[in-house]
């Protein structure tokens, strides 16, 4: 059962992965459209959104931070620049509500690396915000389970390359676990890593991979306890 | 003349050290203010920009994205709530303008650099936006010089600690080289490191000190290129 061997680092993602968060912009998507059901239907606002988001993501990159701007910008393009000033505090507010949310663990998750820690070095490596992210782990009390956070502009094997040699070992020694095929398991896999995968009931459509790839260093499972007996540790 | 010893790394500030910053942001402030005449004098739309800016300080952060954010929040309650969208649009491109800011490197940087990487570890320790700074580092052309850079949230003594410790040498074994006393070279110095402050003719207000310290470990130049004869490498 044992399948994953010689490894020496196991790195995780944060959101959703070990606390919730695509949840979050789901229900704060729903209250901007609401916002704006006189100017247009959910549909149509959720549509005009990502399209801001997707054009901003180069200068914006990803978080909460970057979220809100586009909620502002695609606001104003909805309305065809006739949203008002309290509308656009009320989207603040949306996002400062979010940045201040509790962190809400998945199930599995402290049992998991209180073992695990004790035996692999573990770490976070998560893209978003470094401000908001550091918050949420200190907010989640599982530091200490961490040897350190790496927060990541973008997940891509570059990325991840540059992490495997800033962690002095080989990419077979790592395995990663989260919740994104795309962020997560197949730039690290294509190194000659591991991944682990978690779906998470919701994602982001940013995150979706339509075809799914076979490999004998990609492993799924349905929650993170499962990883325990994957790991020959 | 060589009077710092015993060093393997020098870790250098970005804004304002290596690079033009504070100018862009005090040139954003200028029109902003322009922007909204007709509701404040420019000294009154500047101190509540300050006032709301240190309010999100902790929610936020520091870089463009967070000041971005507190432009739109300033405009709102500078006009009584009576910014219109198309201004808010303005706003927002007045940020993403200073994300497509070209990076004009300071007299002496590149020819510092390029002597001192032969000889001893170097690292760019910056706080602000991941993203942001990873894109000026690249559009610097000064990346090969570093080892790696440390984007940090805050710059205190426990996030020097962190950096200290995660860099596996003793705090004597560091140099910080920066133009923010507060930032740059208090926290380095109280740990037992180096500090040379290159003082940048703009301030950030939230940056500046108004006691100087006067200590064996600080050092104050002018120009980057005279940090060579300090070092004892």
């Amino acid at each position: 059962m044992k399948e994953i061997n010689n490894i020496k680092v196991v790195a995780f993602d944060a959101d959703d992965t070990l606390w919730v968060n695509e949840t979050f912009f789901r229900e704060a998507e729903a209250v901007f459209a609401n916002m704006l059901t006189e100017y247009a239907s959910e549909q149509e606002t959720l549509r005009i959104l990502y399209e801001v988001e997707m054009s901003n993501m180069e200068l914006y990159g990803y978080g909460i931070k970057a979220f809100m701007l586009s909620l502002i910008e695609a606001a104003n393009i909805i309305s065809g620049f006739r949203i008002t000033a309290r509308q656009t505090d009320e989207i603040i507010q949306i996002g400062k509500d979010m940045l201040n949310k509790p962190v809400d663990l998945l199930d599995g998750v402290e049992p998991t690396l209180q073992l695990l820690h004790k035996r692999v070095k573990l770490i976070v490596a998560t893209k978003g915000d470094l401000l908001d992210q550091e918050r949420k782990l200190r907010k989640s009390g599982l530091l200490d389970y961490f040897h350190h956070i790496e927060v990541m502009s973008d997940k891509n094997t570059a990325s991840y390359a540059a992490l495997i040699k800033h962690l002095d070992i080989e990419a077979s020694e790592l395995v990663m676990v989260g919740n994104s095929v795309k962020s997560d398991i197949l730039p690290v896999v294509e190194l000659g890593g591991w991944g682990v995968h978690i779906p998470f009931h919701t994602t982001w459509h940013h995150e979706e991979v339509r075809d799914p790839v076979q490999s004998k260093h990609i492993f799924k499972i349905e929650r993170i306890d499962q990883l325990i007996p994957l790991l020959n540790i």
